[in-house]
């Protein structure tokens, strides 16, 4: 609806992608994808994978200065744009928009009344001047109003059916290969591995055991209010059209704090909505790692920063700069991005 | 302070219980304490006993129609009298008002300044009449206006001080046994164990990981509001006097939502305030526990339930038994309460 230019011309590159990927392989040998004992087969060999893999090995080095117990091991990441992609919007605002186009036929009000009658008609232009306010109305109809089951089986079908516009592919899969690597090889080394994300946790919580094999106790996101009835003697959460908690900026470290209660030794983030998170973490005493996806990769995937609406990367791309942290160049550091890419050509050889 | 009668009985009945204990067990051997392969060794065989043991069974058989896969077994327990003691009043309060003690030197304005002057005088009337405002002032400024770290460290030199009036130990030593048994005893088969209580999250988690195994990350309790900030190129969170969530009551399903986002198959209380929480459990599908520590024993502990000011336990008795969810009946169920109790006389045998 909003890329469509983008989404053809997507396609395109992505053809030409996939046939340099198989000249590639059938010039080195599939085993190049495929190493089974090599840690973080997605990652190229350059500075991030070093810096990962080294921080890893000191931390859980026994007897070493550096040396970290496991139940310390606490490694936190935001979730869009980190373990997934964010782009044309957040998916969590696709799946309020098209909750509301599916509650339309039962509210003939909306036809005649904002945002809903500029969303309906697909008028972007008066929708987005309506601003947060408008999106705040979207995700209380779409999130709000029902117990927290109803909701979790609303999220649940419209993974089940919606498609990414760009890649046509249902959005869990639009998620991030050598992330899904790093949250296995972390927890591999006794690492608990958290999303701490600005979505909402009840959004995240339905799928991310699946596609991350993060638990629903390690997410911590933004909340909004509920309340506790007993309907014919059931016990039901109702979700309030109020928000509690918002998981985003300062919130993260707050966030943190609130949920997990211990200071992380490692963060990954992409956008300045991270900064803090990533600052709280960098500020704790021994090895830190701190990490941010910088999104360099407009054949892939995109290429963004300092000037996007969403994923805005600026003062935390020049602390990472300035304090050293780990910027992975999404485009030279990630030998695939999602593991649908090769899938077609070498059958199987993503899962 | 409040209990000096009831401590100097407690303590003589003590001795004389100590006195039995010992007569038993040179009777009959010091090994009935000690089987280390039996689960729950200071649990008395009885319905209690049988019921835990039964339902373990059957929720971590494979292939039986109850099992139930590990990342589900969630178990949450109540802390204020039901892990450890809630009399005569419950540990945070007492660490609260010692606060305002120790802080009374810097504060020469509480001398004439309501409640602290009724505080600092032992004037437990005026103090009571001051209600819950009162309390929530003593509660701002002996956890407000601090950065987290300061209050765990204020916590911390507490918990290594303060006795407990009528056993003259530690708070945190005064824990009931057979609940540390139960903690392990399901971890050890597979569950994951979680406090959900009304108490401070930031209080508890400075020591339960020691005292009963328990991560940080798996306590939920009320929080306060906190502000992120950065003091001289440091980022700190500060602790500010306003309430966040109050984990009681209905706050307790809730509670459980927002940071575990998944229902528990087991829950343990001992109130009315863990009454939501024990119905939210109780109402899920499949195999569920739910269980009640009664305190029924005066001699070892405190009897009081229907009528108690702290702990009061009514309603969630009542359905207790319409339900048929397991009462503990501390002074039949429980071997032993406290893990000191036969301490000095078999040296060692509690650790």
């Amino acid at each position: 609806m909003f890329m469509c230019e983008a989404w053809n011309k997507g396609l395109t590159l992505l053809a030409k992608v996939a046939l340099i990927g198989w000249i590639t392989v059938a010039l080195t040998g599939a085993a190049t994808f495929a190493h089974a004992d090599e840690p973080l087969p997605s990652w190229n060999d350059g500075s991030a994978k070093k810096a990962i893999v080294e921080f890893v090995g000191k931390v859980t080095m026994e007897g070493g200065a550096d040396f970290v117990p496991p139940a310390e091991r606490i490694a936190v990441f935001d979730n869009d744009g980190t373990l997934w992609a964010e782009q044309p919007i957040y998916f969590q605002v696709q799946f309020a928009l098209d909750r509301v186009k599916a509650l339309a036929p039962k509210h003939p009000e909306w036809k005649t009344k904002q945002p809903f009658k500029a969303l309906l008609e697909g008028d972007k232009k008066t929708f987005a001047a309506g601003g947060e306010k408008a999106l705040l109305e979207v995700i209380a109809v779409s999130h709000a109003g029902m117990t927290t089951e109803e909701f979790e089986g609303f999220v649940k079908d419209w993974l089940a059916t919606a498609m990414h516009p760009r890649f046509q592919r249902r959005y869990t899969e639009v998620v991030y290969q050598p992330m899904i690597e790093l949250l296995a090889y972390l927890r591999g080394h006794g690492f608990k591995t958290f999303i701490v994300s600005g979505g909402g946790v009840e959004f995240m919580r339905t799928w991310v055991e699946n596609v991350y094999g993060i638990p629903p106790e390690q997410v911590v996101g933004s909340v909004g209010k509920q309340e506790f009835e007993v309907r014919d003697g059931k016990p039901v959460l109702l979700k309030l059209p109020a928000v509690d908690f918002v998981d985003d900026k300062a919130g993260k470290p707050i966030g943190i704090q609130k949920f997990i209660g211990r200071r992380p030794i490692l963060a990954f983030g992409n956008s300045d909505g991270d900064y803090q998170m990533l600052q709280w973490t960098a500020a704790g005493s021994g090895q830190r790692f701190v990490g941010l996806v910088h999104h360099t990769d407009a054949q892939r995937e995109w290429a963004y920063d300092r000037d996007s609406s969403v994923g805005k990367l600026d003062k935390a791309l020049d602390e990472a700069k300035a304090k050293g942290w780990t910027v992975v160049d999404m485009k030279h550091d990630w030998k695939r991005v999602f593991g649908f890419e090769q899938e077609k050509i070498f059958g199987g050889i993503s899962k």
